[in-house]
């Protein structure tokens, strides 16, 4: 899978959007909005920061819905209200929303008009001052100048991978991983490994890469998909592909698609434990871990019910939807674009049952980092 | 004609679109070349410049097609090279393509991945040490922070203005440039006065725009279309234009548009005058003039005949594709997509009845500025 190329959300503002389908994300993002506030209150207390004329901030896996200028027009809010506040003159910003180059740009950069106009009017003084540009790229790589960046935001995007690891397939061509997509009870030690080495490699890089990018003293908040045991089998963040990989068996029993696709195929994503995180953190050595902590959030998270009443196949249909949002590039490269309404129609089903009999939730871990 | 909205280049990379008919364009780029490394040459032996480790270059008007992406390249190496035989660390580039939020930068953002392995390619240091960002907005308004600019490059987009002038309709509400989409020989003088003042407005702005955020000693080279002569209705840049108005009037005789929506109809552009031009300059005041020369340029320049002869028909095919790329979102918008490929099909006959008698060309001014 050439993960750079089809690791991004489905475009556009259609139905299948990922901007039409992100009230899930926008949720987490919700969760995190006292931690992103005290940061950033922390950060502009920060004398040295009080006399840059420009703060830069960047937002890593913005993709291609509001969410991400949503977190930005917080932010600047946030900075410029503290500012009068103390009598002080706003700095500019520079904003960067960064994602891969298959990334649907377009979608938000057509939002900036109405971005700009709403930040005119809550505060006078900065509709212009703030300088939004979308800058692509791996942030696995380096993305930014050197001691550019004041602040750093990343939401549910620190666990895809690069790559789907290396090690998948034995010596003689055989998946290791057969019947499964990810990591589940009946993956095998040396799959595990393999995604959590894969894990490791990309989040060093990262940091590696934000340690030559961030000035000193400058800040990171982070939420990522992550498990809250240590064991990577026993993770309630396998579910959500779980079901996928259910609704590829059926598929597979029509006819649709042959079951050596589904052998071969590999979800390029990791959630990795809090100790995982902080050792990697700490391997590394450019950034103070400030925090870290784990929260749960329900797959229906900020489902509008409207005046109905929240039955399951209802429930099913939204969690599907933004599965779909965030999966679809990736498994219509890899199973074909043809099978894929048949495929989430069948996934509904599977949801569906799941939602029967538990409610299942996303664990996640929010970090807040200072650059040494 | 919302000129924010509807003011853009074809998108994508298909037939119709502007990455596929931009030869022209990138004909004129190729005749500035030498001003433009002779500008670049000048700007890093500035000794303020060596000393940056960061040079950030904004491309304004970068539409969708290659061209940005390759004076991009040009001036990056330009810079690189000579470092490295003066055996200094060449700087990092920050890098802002800027065009309107209607502008097609997914095209642009696509082709990034392979410019930076050229340029990996070109010179093993410099791989990773570009950062090129999408800068979506007006350069009639601010785009950058304070003093964050060290180059500015613009090819073919000043020309266009911000709005088409007020005043083209009597108090009655009367259309005053009435058979004409734009200044023409029959134009009366108030709306050619009315098209000047808007792109005196506009140019100041953009001056003014820039004088604050370009850093004492920065550079500019910009490319417009201009006229040679001080009279604006003598003017062979009308031409083109007059071409479109004449294979309007085609269409409106089949019955497909009507009369009163050519009267209703007017570009949003202005050809200047060398000494209006300079006039601006000096009236907004931040900037040295330090080159001010004009150019022709044929209206079938690169256009690749393979090993056919350029019979005039096929010049003219050549000559309305760009054309469409460049005014088909505003034409459509007014007139209705329905009506473009019978415009464009008589677009193309009048082109070709012209090329039958004259040898049209495109005359424009390369400025070379200095912020003071």
């Amino acid at each position: 899978m050439d993960v750079n190329r089809v690791l991004h959300m489905n475009g556009g503002e259609g139905e299948a959007s990922y901007a039409s389908n992100s009230s899930l994300q926008r949720a987490v993002i919700t969760m995190v909005k006292p931690i992103l506030e005290e940061t950033i209150l922390d950060l502009v207390s920060d004398e040295a920061f009080l006399a840059s004329k420009v703060l830069c901030i960047a937002d890593l896996g913005c993709s291609s819905g509001p969410n991400s200028l949503s977190v930005i027009s917080h932010i600047v809010d946030t900075i410029t209200t503290t500012c009068h506040k103390q009598h002080r003159q706003p700095p500019e910003f520079q904003v960067l929303l960064n994602d891969l180059p298959g990334n649907d740009f377009n979608t938000v950069i057509k939002s900036l008009p109405s971005f700009y106009d709403k930040l005119k009017r809550g505060n006078i003084n900065h509709g212009r001052s703030c300088f939004v540009a979308a800058m692509p790229g791996s942030f696995h790589h380096r993305l930014f100048p050197r001691k550019s960046i004041h602040f750093i935001h990343s939401s549910y995007s620190l666990q895809y991978l690069s790559q789907v690891p290396k090690g998948l397939v034995s010596e003689e061509g055989t998946p290791l991983n057969k019947g499964n997509t990810y990591i589940a009870s009946t993956t095998p030690q040396v799959v595990s490994r393999a995604y959590y080495e894969q894990f490791k490699h990309d989040f060093y890089s990262f940091l590696h890469s934000r340690s030559e990018e961030v000035i000193k003293g400058g800040r990171a908040v982070l939420t990522l998909v992550g498990r809250r045991t240590d064991d990577p089998s026993c993770d309630e963040n396998c579910v959500p592909w779980k079901m996928i990989t259910l609704a590829l068996k059926d598929i597979a029993e029509e006819g649709r698609i042959e079951e050596a696709q589904i052998d071969s195929f590999n979800f390029p994503c990791y959630a990795p434990s809090a100790a995982e995180v902080q050792d990697i953190i700490l391997l590394q050595g450019s950034f103070s871990l400030t925090r870290l902590e784990g929260f749960e959030i329900g797959w229906d998270s900020n489902m509008t019910t409207g005046n109905t009443s929240l039955d399951n196949l209802r429930r099913a249909r939204y969690v599907s939807k933004y599965v779909r949002a965030i999966s679809e590039p990736m498994l219509s490269s890899h199973f074909g674009a043809l099978v894929m309404d048949a495929l989430f129609r069948r996934h509904i089903e599977r949801v569906a049952e799941l939602l029967n009999k538990e409610e299942p939730k996303f664990n996640s871990h929010v970090i807040t980092l200072i650059r040494k």
